[in-house]
């Protein structure tokens, strides 16, 4: 199996047991969420802001208006951070001090590189859009040469990277497990809801297949 | 309507009709949410580590073990930036360079605070699990003395906030309407299945309410 290295900077200190350096885990998590938080300072001040992205191997795309703030950030070669956590459940254990959440969470450490190959930034807008919806690309209208300028991609290579990931049923005091509270876990998913076609549509085609059993 | 003062660092410049400064805005979505991204920085790398919170006012509150890195480096006053996001639903437009996301997020700049007072600091706990599972904080084992210690409880005051929200369907090029493509929203939802008793009980308690139509 094939396992990132840990440096001083992404190994799990806390916890340590929960930590999973494996590519498979982390390229799982990532395959899953579509919604990263991006960290970059500005001036010693830093931001967090959500977005999507794609992934091809070990490079994962990030993309924008090409007057983004933190993509113009970004691409300048400022150390970013990008984070993507997946909630799965709330740990709920006999005290309060025990209550944990069940969640998969992956960190990426690392500088973009600003993607101005022509074939790369379409395949990645490919990979964005397939990210979200599996199967939307062949169905849309291309980008155009324009369209292509006013986005910025950037890329960020996986290298610095570690996940963290917490399964399973609350982990009580001995003394407390005889405590008559509910204790257990309770599951969350994120499911969707149907469709709502655009009002302001002119034509009604029918739903794609890809949209009647979405899941992550 | 409380309003936040926007400052040249939070004001929404990108699409700034998104931007929301309203302190209703602002509650309802850190209400709804309960896991934030807290960002900061060590030696120049800024990290981007995913944790619950709790909200007294304007008073957003943070916690973890006391051996937290994260922790020890926000209350040593280091700029802090505190993001929540809820993702609504996919909007697919006729076009992939017009397909986005409905979100609601916000994101609140400055520096924490150590609550050391140990009432504040036990209302806070209460805070933290109220504000994950509503009903809970009653039915669960108190924290001791020795809990408390092993804590650490950070305030971040609701100060330099925004929030940005997209909402609707998908807005295309004139030109793009006619196009025989599906087009609107997809939404999505975190729902709660079925609760987990904990495999090790000595005791069967029956389910309480506030798990029974969990929703956030």
């Amino acid at each position: 199996m094939s396992q990132f290295q840990p440096t001083e900077r992404t190994q799990v200190k806390r916890l340590p047991k929960r930590g999973r350096y494996d590519s498979e885990t982390v390229y799982q998590i990532l395959d899953t969420g579509f919604v990263c938080h991006v960290g970059f300072s500005v001036d010693g001040q830093p931001f967090v802001i959500p977005t999507n992205y794609g992934r091809s191997g070990d490079t994962l795309y990030l993309h924008g208006s090409a007057a983004s703030r933190m993509l113009k950030t970004l691409s300048a070669g400022v150390p970013a951070c990008v984070t993507v956590t997946l909630v799965d459940g709330l740990v709920l254990a006999r005290s309060a001090f025990h209550h944990s959440v069940n969640y998969r969470s992956v960190v990426i450490l690392g500088t973009a590189r600003l993607v101005d190959d022509p074939v790369e930034k379409r395949e990645a807008l490919r990979l964005f859009t397939e990210h979200v919806i599996k199967g939307r690309w062949a169905d849309v209208r291309q980008p155009t040469e324009q369209e292509l300028k006013a986005t910025t991609v950037l890329a960020l290579p996986l290298e610095e990277v570690s996940a963290k990931v917490r399964t399973g049923g609350p982990v009580d005091d001995e003394a407390d497990y005889g405590l008559p509270v509910w204790a257990g876990v309770l599951p969350l998913e994120t499911v969707a809801k149907p469709p709502e076609p655009d009002p302001l549509r002119k034509s009604d085609p029918p739903l794609p297949d890809y949209l009647r059993n979405y899941s992550r």
